[in-house]
């Protein structure tokens, strides 16, 4: 059709994902790409969802709509899991059922934010969350980072010098992309500012289970109240569930859940079913997590070995301790919009620091994804990068 | 919790669903309800969905994530049935999948509409859209509907003298809740207007494959291409697919792609090749269809002949030709808000037309649904509602 229909202007300020653009460049069978953010699809427990799918379907109640809040023996499971998370009860009724976390997010800013409200994020950040203060109209503001998460000092300090957000966003938890997690101490002094300052903590959270060496530090949460947690199915057991959760403050928990009945009436019946047999079935879930932890874990040491060898001092390598992502800064000033092409010729994609920025360049940097390929693969991908890298080692500095 | 958080501007604008409030009145064992606009339990193909779904389960990518247009093989099912609806060539590129049609009407108005924008929508509403479009900011119009479905008269009036929509929304086929269809001249009408003034039809059509009486006529996107056609799998398949769709202009389609990426990510992997498994099994579904079709004529048949019974000429009864709705109108007076009341004492649940008003009130319509339960529930159901209305059968005039 050759009509043309103006768009919004809040959609013509939602950056387009470079991510996205660059997946569509990975998908060449001859590429082993290391850019997206997906699961290993061999690790995707697809015969017990089978199982569970099959019980569930033996009730018809299963494919008819239901509650917008979400099914009661999911918000149940999922209220169980939280509470061992931040360590005090969770009430079933402050759990709300969304369209994978992503949905929460966007429900969340589009229940809060007016155009022209201060958001907080961190820098790098993860790119769904941008899109989403974006869609919102929302000012957005980047905190750096360091391999201890988001330097609450620095947000400290842009507070005290008048920036009054209403929203500050934290991949708490393996972040995204940067790998890396809230230290304790941070996260005690982030719940104490939202206290101060009257702000809101967003807590994105798909990760947290997926630590390597034990549990990850208790969450912002269990600091303060002034935090809405996100959590979601499909890091743990599948996307296609489109599980997610939003956990937090009553009145608001209301507010987005009118705002879902008319975004979407509510999740799936089905899938709700399965994510909640799935999770209450705990001697599968725990085994099913270690499984996971275990080949993440290994997957991660192959990446990282690989790195260093191929690259020593040129490249300083984050050493993930959970997630999916490790971050890689070139110190020899190799700039990673200009490595991308050469990398694609040579069959390995990535996703340069740029495409995480907020207010600074990253143009030194990389993130790669460790969840996607077995290790074989992995180390095959660090060898083509490390090729693409020797054609020019020093494009600038 | 007790923090307090604000909440936009914009939601504050939502109305809440009257009806939804309702359907926790009538959740009761004990009370027969006509109001909610569910699907019956009885007539959705769990078996059918069984199979399909037990052989999509065993391809580990079928609980990946997948590309947030949608899956090939369901567009392409879907371009199908929606070329045979509009009588010309649809390509699998020109529809985007959606979270049920709720999310397509959703995305489409975030993508579009800019706070205070003018949109029409019918009056009686779909409370739905209403909703959608008082989240986007919009300034809504109501232009009045008669068995015909909207008097297109009307609103060429509305435009000749100044009003200037984005959009004008319509359910053209059994309209929720009026259960009109819109003559085919008017649909021809409708669409040379928004030719004429340059605005976008939304045509939401999720009830134009369960027609009693064959096809209904062909749809406003047959008639002219500034038309965007939401379709459902949630009334023909089962809700829980939680699988709608968009088709329209391309650079919209690519606008509203955009947005539900930072929205939900993607639909279900697995729901999707559900999904596309029914609709191509076209032997299976075009005999689903006639079973469905049959049950609801029946049904329909059934309480139109009790209001009829019970009523005599105090009661104007719609003749729904398809759909699930049929929608009274009391000619003496009776106010069915007060009706209601009396009526849940009874052990029956409607939806007192004011809840669909927009701009005139219907206090004395009501909209009765006959999708959800079997004949004698049915029956039933009428006879307690005439009994309620007999305890004081003149309210007010």
């Amino acid at each position: 059709m050759t009509v043309t229909v103006p768009l919004s202007t809040r959609l013509r300020e939602v950056r387009g994902s470079a991510i996205r653009d660059l997946l569509a460049l990975t998908a060449r069978e001859d590429v082993i790409s290391l850019a997206g953010g997906l699961p290993a699809t061999d690790l995707l427990p697809h015969e017990r969802i089978a199982t569970a799918t099959s019980a569930a379907l033996r009730d018809p109640n299963s494919v008819q709509y239901g509650e917008t809040a979400g099914l009661r023996g999911l918000r149940e499971v999922v209220a169980a899991l939280e509470a061992e998370r931040v360590g005090r009860p969770v009430a079933a009724d402050d759990v709300l059922v969304t369209s994978g976390s992503q949905q929460a997010l966007d429900l969340l800013a589009r229940a809060v934010l007016d155009p022209g409200d201060a958001v907080v994020v961190e820098d790098p950040v993860y790119v769904g969350a941008l899109q989403v203060f974006q869609a919102a109209g929302a000012a957005v503001h980047g905190i750096p980072m360091d391999t201890d998460g988001m330097d609450v000092d620095a947000l400290a300090a842009r507070l005290a010098a008048g920036l009054r957000p209403r929203l500050v966003h934290t991949v708490s938890t393996f972040q995204n992309p940067r790998g890396a997690t809230l230290a304790p101490a941070r996260r005690a002094q982030l719940a104490a500012l939202a206290g101060r300052y009257g702000f809101l903590v967003v807590e994105d959270d798909p990760y947290g289970l997926i630590g390597f060496a034990g549990p990850p530090p208790p969450p912002v949460a269990a600091h303060g109240d002034r935090v809405v947690r996100l959590g979601s199915a499909s890091k743990v057991l599948a996307p296609a569930l489109r599980v997610g959760w939003l956990v937090g403050p009553g009145d608001l928990r209301a507010g987005v859940e009118r705002l879902k009945q008319c975004t979407d009436l509510c999740a799936s019946t089905l899938t709700q079913t399965v994510a909640a047999d799935l999770f209450a079935d705990t001697a599968w879930f725990d085994a099913h997590l270690h499984r996971l932890r275990t080949a993440l874990r290994d997957r991660a040491a192959a990446v990282t070995a690989a790195v260093r060898e191929a690259f020593g001092d040129a490249v300083d390598c984050s050493e993930p301790e959970g997630g999916m992502f490790c971050w890689l800064e070139f110190t020899d000033g190799t700039r990673t919009g200009e490595l991308l092409p050469r990398a694609l010729r040579h069959g390995v994609g990535f996703v340069p620091g740029a495409a995480f920025a907020v207010g600074r360049p990253l143009d030194t940097a990389a993130r790669l994804s460790f969840a996607t390929n077995p290790e074989a693969a992995l180390r095959e991908g660090v060898h083509r990068l490390a090729a693409a890298w020797c054609e020019a080692p020093v494009a600038a500095s």
